[in-house]
C-alpha cells in the first residue's frame, strides 16, 4: 500500500502503534498532541537535530529502509555522545513521496526504534508531510546530569589527540557501496555497518566527561574537517602523526595508499575525536572497553591551522579536506 | 552570492551572527557544537517540529522569504501555544538547493529572527543541507511553570467549544493569492497577513491555562480536522453551530457563500481551538483582549463525530474535511 492510500493520519497512527511503550522513560505526553512534554530534573537539557536527504545522504539504491532507519537517529545520538549527554527523546519529521510504501516506511521505524530500544530512547513526536524526495529530520533531546558538558572549544596547546575507532571506516563502506567493489563476507559485512549501522558513542562520551575530558566532537565531516572544528572553536593548532591513525585491516588491506586519505579525510564515522592531557587520555584508553588512540597533539597557532606529519615530522601528503554541504 | 560558494560552514557562520544575542535567555551552548545546551529549572519540557516544503506547504512565486521565515518559526510556536506553555529555543534544519541566494536565506531568517524577538525565543542551533527543494523544519523547545498542560484528550459532554481569531482567514488569504484575486488594500493586507504571518497564540495560550482550561489544540489543520482530533483524543463526539462561527468581514464580504467553508474547513489559522465549562469559557472570553467566540458543544456518542448545524438545529451542508497530507 502506499502512503497516499493510507492517509497522513493512519501514517501517523501506524508509526506510533509500532513504538513499543516501555522502551524508555515515560513521557507527560508522546505522540498525538500538539507537542511533546516531559518531566527533567537535569540541570542541563540538550538538543540537536540532524537531516538525511534522499539523494544527497544516501541512495535507496545501495541502502534499505531499515538501515536507513538505524542512521539517521544513530547521527543525532551521536552528536548527545559528542557532549558526554544522554539521549532521551526523538522527535521524527519525516517527508516523503506519495508513492511511497507504507512497509518501507514501517522498515525505517523499525530500523529507528532497534536503536531507540538500546539506549532507551522514546520517540515522542515529529511530522509527516509530502514531498518530491525523502528526507529524514530527527530532533533528539537530551540531558546531562553534570552541570559539565564536553565542548569543541576547550583544547589547549599540548593537548593530546584522540579518537575512537577506526577513521575512515564508514567512507570505505560508502566506496564499496557506490562503486560495487567485491570484498569478501566478513570486510564487506564490516564496512557496509560501519557506513549504515554508525555506533552512538553514548557511553563513551560519558566515560570522557567522568575522567575529566572536556573537549569532544563527533567525526561526521571527516577525521581532519572535524578536528579543524575543534581548533577553530579554540583558537589553537594541531598536528596529526599520520602513522599513528588507527586504521582498521578491512581498509588498510583493501585500499591501499589510499586508506589514510580516508581515515583522515572520509565522513560519517560517527567516533569521539578529543583532546585532554596525556595523562587522563591514557586513563580514557585503560578504562575505556572500545579502542581508543592518540593520534596528535594540540598546538599553539593559527586557529584551525592542522599539519598532518610522517614518523620524521615531515609533513605528509594529503588530499581531500572533508565534506562541506554546498 | 549562490550558498553553494559561500559553502556550507560560510553559510552557518553568516546566519549565526545574524541572531542577537541579547534577543533570549542565553543557552549554555548555542550554534557551533555538537548540540545546544541550556538550563531549566521548570517541571514540563515541551518540543515540537514542523516542516514547511517547496511545492506542498509554500511557493516561492507568492511568498517573500521573510514571510516563510516568519511563518516557518510560528507554526511551531503555535504548537507550544496550544500546551500553554512558553517557547524557549529553535533548532534550524534548512535544506537548500545549491543555487539558492545567500540573501535569500538572510531574509528567511530576518523573518523568523523578528518574530523570535518577539517571545524572546533563541535560535541556538541547527543544520544545512543541500537539495532539490527548499525545506524548512523548525524544532520548538519550551517548558511550563506549571504541571498542568493544554491536551487534546481532556473534553468531556457540556463543554461549551470555543475558538480565538477568525477561522478561515488563512484559507481565504491562500486563495487570494493562488487565484491572484484583486481586492481592496485594507483587505488584501489582512488576507495576506493571515495566511503567512499567523500570531502565534502564546499568550492566549497561558491564559487558557491559568484561568482552568484543560483541552485546546492549534487550527493547523482547519476548524473542523482539529476539533475531531480533539473529540477522537477525548472519545467524545461535538455540536457546531454554523451561524456562530466568527468570520471576518475580509472573507464574508468577498467570498460569498464560501466564507463558511472555508471558515470549517480552511487549514493554517493557527488559532486555538478550546473546549472548557460554559463559566470558564465566559472567564476567558471576558479576560482575553484577542476575541474569543463560543461556536459549539461537545457531546457523548461516536469519538470523532461532528454534526454542524443551523440556527434551527438543522444539518448545514458542508464540503471538504480539512488538509491531509496523503
Amino acid at each position: 500500500m502506499k502512503v497516499s492510500e493510507l492517509g497522513e493520519f493512519g501514517l501517523i497512527d501506524l508509526l506510533a502503534k509500532m513504538i513499543p511503550d516501555s522502551q524508555a522513560e515515560k513521557p507527560v505526553i508522546g505522540i498525538g498532541d500538539d507537542a511533546a512534554a516531559w518531566h527533567s530534573d537535569a540541570p542541563v537539557q540538550l538538543a540537536t537535530v540532524d537531516t538525511m536527504i534522499q539523494g544527497v545522504h544516501f541512495s535507496l539504491d545501495t541502502v534499505t529502509w531499515k538501515e536507513l532507519g538505524w542512521k539517521s537517529l544513530a547521527i543525532n545520538l551521536s552528536d548527545i555522545a559528542a557532549m558526554g549527554g544522554t539521549p532521551q527523546y526523538a522527535l521524527v519529521a519525516l517527508a516523503l513521496p506519495e508513492d511511497t510504501e507504507v512497509e518501507d516506511v514501517a522498515g525505517l521505524y523499525e530500523g529507528m526504534i532497534e536503536l531507540a530500544g538500546q539506549f532507551r530512547v522514546g520517540i515522542i513526536g515529529g511530522n509527516v508531510s509530502r514531498s518530491p524526495v525523502v528526507s529524514i529530520t530527527i530532533t533528539v533531546l537530551g540531558d546531562s546530569l553534570s552541570n559539565e558538558i564536553l565542548k569543541r572549544s576547550t583544547a589547549r596547546p599540548g593537548d593530546t589527540i584522540a579518537i575512537t575507532g577506526y577513521p575512515g571506516s564508514a567512507a570505505a563502506g560508502l566506496e564499496m557501496l557506490t562503486k560495487k567493489l567485491q570484498f569478501g563476507a566478513e570486510t564487506a559485512t564490516y564496512l557496509r555497518s560501519a557506513f549504515m549501522r554508525p555506533k552512538p558513542r553514548i557511553t563513551e562520551g560519558q566515560l570522557l566527561l567522568k575522567l575529566g575530558i572536556t573537549t569532544a566532537i563527533d567525526t561526521s565531516d571527516g577525521l581532519l574537517a572535524d578536528l579543524r572544528h575543534i581548533c577553530e572553536a579554540s583558537g589553537v593548532s594541531a598536528r596529526v602523526d599520520v602513522d599513528r591513525l588507527p586504521i582498521h585491516p578491512a581498509v588498510s588491506n583493501n585500499f591501499g595508499e589510499r586508506a589514510r586519505e580516508l581515515a583522515l579525510s572520509g565522513g560519517e564515522d560517527y567516533e569521539l575525536l578529543f583532546t585532554g592531557s596525556a595523562e587522563i587520555v591514557e586513563r580514557v584508553r585503560a578504562q575505556m572497553e572500545y579502542p581508543v588512540t592518540a593520534i596528535g597533539e594540540i598546538t599553539a597557532g593559527e586557529p584551525g591551522k592542522i599539519s598532518v606529519v610522517d614518523a620524521d615530522g615531515n609533513p605528509a601528503e594529503i588530499n581531500k579536506a572533508g565534506w562541506e554541504h554546498f
